[in-house]
């Protein structure tokens, strides 16, 4: 059981019955008539009101901005709206916790993405689903589609595959690439922890974590914690810890067995939760509360699993000193949209044509810093909703970007 | 020499010197600076300002909608925008006049006609430029980007390649596409000519018609025409009348040879316009003042040549009864506008997945309709800011869509 500093209380948190949507439950009538005719319009940075605004938008007037960009292409940054423009590209095989539905319904979650681009960085952001799952297919279409935006953020595409398109397409362009399931989440889930080393007045290098998911978002956090500094990292996927004691594991578990494990333990959630002292779930698989009772003191219970936690938070805070999801109506919402579009913004502020794991760390030390004089049990990260995150992670990941030379 | 009927001037139309863009001219500056940041922006239909908002856009409400979507898929349509959204798609072979200055130099362009789309038809619009100029590319691309629209507006795309690609994209994809280059010209220069017709007391079976120019615009137009009941068209190219008599015709030509040139006529532009009743100009090749002399009484000059007509509509109108030009400083500007944005309106609207002949032919009419009733030798077609024009073709595209059933 948690003994913790005097700041931190150990067993409760909120109070986690009272959803903090301040009205009524949302209905299904509700989300449905907000989404009909999509979420999304294009509109006029200027109106086309009179025979003037034709000639100057449109012909003749626009031909002089074609030819001005055939004589210097870089113009094209300037005079189009590509420059600030981030397609947010699925192919539907691994939306939310609903599997592969493919690209028609993937849809709205991508109209959703691309609304909050607007809505917190002030960029825009056009959905682009693709009738392919095949990533040589995927990536030749991007490198095709090239010119048309100026980043891409490749959304819900189902491991292992997500890691080989990730890594090709970003070989394939020279502009800002980040499959956010992997990055945004490690980079939210690395300021959570920062927010509650802070507050627990501890050290990332001295934690034992224990992360539930090999997926995209299980490896992404993995490496992102490695270059944070945390030197234990035990994964556990549905066949238990991923370790060389295994022979059935894949390329990518193989990799992840050469980085993490360094006790190599073998077993299941409990060999590897006895005496953690962080769970971070990031896969639908739950977790028995006699398994986080057996963490160490103070420990800490990321249960991002969506819409159901690995584990209820209330059941958590029995014996966890700090426990986040990713769910709206509890205390501790570790949601990708404190990242990604501060991320964006600032690697595109920059003109960098990477987006680099010290543009990773920049940014979660950036959500962290929003909340670093502020911090509780309650409260490790900031709202979602707080609109000093994505400035405070824009201009930190540009200021990376330019320092490491990317830009 | 023209002899008309009573309410037809004969050899000026409207002063020509006087622009009618209402002010001063537009200056480089002004135009530059109206691109600054490109012309478009993605906005949100309703703002997200809550934690309620984030909830329902967002996760876990937009799991409903794509759950619901992948249960019917046609729910798509009604749940996300891109029923209601073309894509305006180019490989920048073929801009404007400039010629083949590639896709990232052509995207202004895109950019003004999503931004016309919006204004006159209430559509979305996206710029799509891509990074190929191969046929069996740019379909496929779009076969596998076909999730992501409701419809595609081919664009500024090279003869002969853009007769090829649009009837492949139209076999490929189960939308409307039209490559507007080649119908959205044709449509436009069939409503003016029946204005011309109605004006002039005329029927368009009688006319002789001398088409400058076998490019995309060119062989359109000689097949709305046909379409429309003219019985004899003569085409030119750079090496004269396109006829039989020659051995260099391309397929496309030898095509337009075996349904044009009714009369077997050889020679070059002096051949063809003497004695004729229409001269329309789709080409950037200049025409002698003599051979306009040269045609027929009560003659129709549409010199579309941009930024500089065939002949100055200064000059024709010596001689020609109706002169109009593409040029929005002279009247009877013929702007693609008037058709495309309720061409892709009325098809949406009637869930059509083709854009036929029929539906062509109903917009045509339905923009002649709308200045029927009003007339005059420098008021053949509407005003491209009519804002009555969008409406009527829509109404008119989605009533012979339904007709002809292909909704």
């Amino acid at each position: 059981m948690a003994s913790t500093a005097d700041n931190v209380p150990t067993h409760r948190q909120a109070p986690f019955n009272e959803p903090n949507l301040d009205e009524v439950p949302i209905t299904d009538e509700e989300i449905f008539m907000a989404h009909v005719g999509g979420k999304l319009s294009v509109e006029l940075r200027s109106p086309i009101d009179t025979q003037r605004d034709l000639s100057i938008a449109y012909t003749p007037g626009v031909a002089q901005v074609s030819r001005a960009i055939d004589n210097e292409a870089a113009l094209v940054n300037k005079y189009t709206w590509t420059d600030r423009l981030v397609a947010v590209v699925s192919d539907g095989s691994a939306v939310l916790g609903l599997g592969d539905i493919g690209p028609r319904a993937s849809l709205p979650v991508m109209e959703g993405k691309s609304a909050l681009f607007r809505t917190f960085a002030g960029l825009n952001s056009i959905p682009i689903v693709l009738d392919t799952q095949d990533p040589d297919e995927i990536v030749e279409t991007l490198v095709r589609m090239r010119p048309s935006f100026g980043a891409v953020n490749l959304e819900d595409i189902s491991a292992p595959r997500c890691f080989e398109i990730e890594r090709r397409v970003i070989e394939a362009l020279d502009c800002p690439v980040m499959h956010d399931d992997q990055h945004g989440t490690a980079i939210v889930v690395l300021a959570a922890l920062k927010g509650a080393m802070a507050l627990q007045k501890r050290d990332l290098r001295d934690l034992k974590v224990v992360i539930s998911g090999a997926g995209a978002a299980g490896v992404a956090c993995a490496n992102i914690l490695e270059h944070a500094g945390v030197t234990d990292v035990v994964v556990l996927d549905s066949k238990g810890i991923v370790s060389f004691h295994r022979d059935d594991l894949s390329e990518v578990k193989q990799e992840l067995a050469e980085r993490t494990n360094p006790r190599s333990l073998a077993g299941g959630p409990a060999e590897a939760l006895s005496g953690a002292d962080v769970f971070l779930g990031v896969s639908a698989g739950k977790i028995d509360e006699s398994l986080i009772a057996s963490m160490a003191d103070d420990s800490i219970v990321f249960a991002l699993s969506n819409p159901d936690p690995e584990i209820h938070p209330e059941v958590a805070s029995k014996h966890a000193a700090i426990v986040a999801t990713g769910r709206s109506d509890f205390p501790n919402q570790i949601n990708n949209v404190l990242a990604f579009p501060g991320v964006f913004a600032g690697a595109l502020d920059a003109g960098a044509r990477r987006i680099t794991e010290r543009m990773k760390l920049a940014a979660a030390e950036a959500i962290f810093s929003v909340v670093a004089d502020d911090l509780r049990a309650d409260k490790i990260v900031p709202s979602p909703l707080d609109g000093r995150v994505a400035p405070a992670v824009a201009a930190a990941v540009a200021e990376a970007a330019k320092a490491e030379g990317v830009a």
